[in-house]
């Protein structure tokens, strides 16, 4: 906290005054590692969390655990997802599963109720219990699970998938090689986390985070079989977005509008990673008080319009999300939450 | 946004790092309006939202509606209160309605599902639909159906009261002006906006916002009337602390423990009120980015800690408050919520 204060990047407002602002910091890098733009400290440390899902996806296309379970673009999009537990999403994650042999006991993400209403509401109404294929990080575990079943050198398979969340196991540690070669973060010297879903997290600077992103939309920096995978990744998800969030949710909504121009990626804690790849740029952000996905969004819809060549369509599209009305119970517009100055001033590249 | 930040408040770690900070403001004022302590900007307006519940309930006492419908402290809880929607919540706003010859239907707050999960998923259950009852605002907007119904002169009732939350309906003008009469703000010059249960919200500086609950907790520097008003709303309220809040909740829980000692309101957006009787202080505070209220309640509990005599089983009940775990969806602890120096250094009067 003894670095200088961040820049605002969001303002809510309320009449004719600014409720509240979210400050943070934004580093948007080329897959060189040349910086072309940034606001704030991109360099303190931040927990990616699910920011990174699709680097940490990258082994289960390069083991050929996607192919030796014939895996689908829905299921791949899942891998990289924070989903909303609607049925098709569990659905999905139960058949990748079973495609490896497995059920939802093999998941160690713990359970949670999913987080889109009208499929929370139904399953209360018909009695229905949650289970771990609820957790929006269950597609992400069956990837490692998939993944951890190359592994296996004819070991009992569940005995050597249990505890595949620990840092130490066969997979997890596949996992975090990934992320450091796409990202080059030290593992040895980073903060260290556990994540929601149980699985170990690392603080990596932003500017890391930008530069992985700008690898993974690009392939130039990776090895060729990380970038023939990233590729892969990027096309399932542009091919299935519905499938890496869901209903109503920025980056579904914002991926089906676009397609493979952006691939864009919400992560807890105010983190937003996305590539440009028509720009060959990377992006990353992290609104500084964390809990509010409100102003993540909003930064990024900001930063995809400034970095994405658009129809006037698409703007609109994208500003309705960078500068997006607040209304009451009443369904009065009663404010706003909107890109400030700097991040809207802010040239990209 | 131009005067130098805020400092943080409140950190989140996760691990052996910071994950996410919140900036803001506070200010602790005694009845004379002496300044005893502050950090960051506290004359920056503020809206206030749900925090002054309390005091725009003033009126309801005042105008001799509370005895003249004979309103229990149940009642004069629910007028300062911020609900979770639970069973006896809303059968406590409908008893004070019905005592008014009123129904839900009077109610212009608008309807959203309780915010209270087991009460959410119990309606769901049983196919029950929500009404304006289950607002959080709902005893608030009963206490101003109760007061304009001691305004009306002698025309039809419920046509009287309809629009009672336009900024120029009488029942309006007398809790705006019970606003100005405890704060001193001034309505002509501060910044408008409308509330989420539709009334009108006032910017107002956290200063202002102290000195007012400075005086609800000490009587000094209010009317007669509103000094009176002011001690049975606050013992309604430590009578009767779960029709403030509800299970589990901050306000509730405090209260129930601590009894007169502390009176706190949460509000939207990040702002805390307080009053601290024993030692003649208000405080108020906001905290920058708002939308999150887990970092509001710890900066809250922090002062408490620091401002109110405690034993030690009330010293730790808020060291549990102001320094909170945080847990994932296994259980794992994986971090936590606490104040900041800055807030744990400031020295209250």
């Amino acid at each position: 906290m003894t670095s200088s204060p961040n820049p605002v990047l969001v303002e809510t407002w309320r009449g004719d005054a600014i409720e509240s602002f979210h400050r943070g910091a934004v580093a948007v890098v080329d897959a060189d590692g040349a910086l072309l733009a940034s606001l704030g400290d991109i360099d303190r440390p931040v927990f990616p969390r699910s920011a990174v899902k699709a680097l940490q996806a990258l082994p289960l296309v390069t083991s050929g655990a996607a192919d030796a379970f014939g895996l689908p673009d829905e299921a791949l999009a899942m891998a990289c997802a924070s989903h909303g537990g609607e049925p098709a999403h569990t659905q999905r994650v139960a058949a990748t599963l079973a495609a490896a042999g497995l059920d939802e006991t093999a998941l160690e993400c713990g359970a949670h109720w999913p987080s889109h209403d009208a499929t929370m509401r139904a399953m209360v109404r018909e009695g229905a219990s949650i289970s771990a294929l609820h957790n929006n990080c269950s597609g992400k575990h069956a990837g490692f699970l998939c993944l951890g079943c190359m592994l296996d050198e004819g070991k009992d398979r569940r005995d050597f998938l249990r505890g595949y969340i620990d840092p130490a196991h066969p997979a997890m540690q596949v996992v975090t090689a990934a992320l450091q070669a796409t990202t080059g973060f030290d593992p040895a010297n980073a903060p260290h986390g556990i994540d929601g879903c149980s699985i170990p997290t690392f603080g990596i600077p932003l500017r890391r985070l930008a530069l992985a992103f700008a690898r993974f939309g690009s392939g130039v920096g990776l090895s060729p079989e990380h970038a023939v995978a990233a590729r892969r990744l990027r096309q399932a998800v542009a091919r299935a977005p519905f499938y890496v969030a869901g209903s109503d949710r920025f980056d579904t909504r914002v991926m089906e509008r676009l397609g493979e121009r952006v691939f864009c990626k919400a992560g807890a804690e105010g983190v937003y990673c996305a590539s440009f790849p028509d720009r060959g740029l990377g992006i990353a952000l992290k609104v500084d008080d964390g809990g509010n996905a409100r102003a993540s969004a909003v930064a990024m819809a900001a930063l995809i319009e400034g970095g994405v060549a658009l129809n006037d369509d698409e703007a609109r599209f994208m500003r309705g999300l960078s500068d997006a009305k607040l209304s009451n119970w009443n369904g009065i517009t009663v404010g706003r939450v909107e890109a400030a100055q700097a991040l809207r001033g802010l040239a990209l590249g």
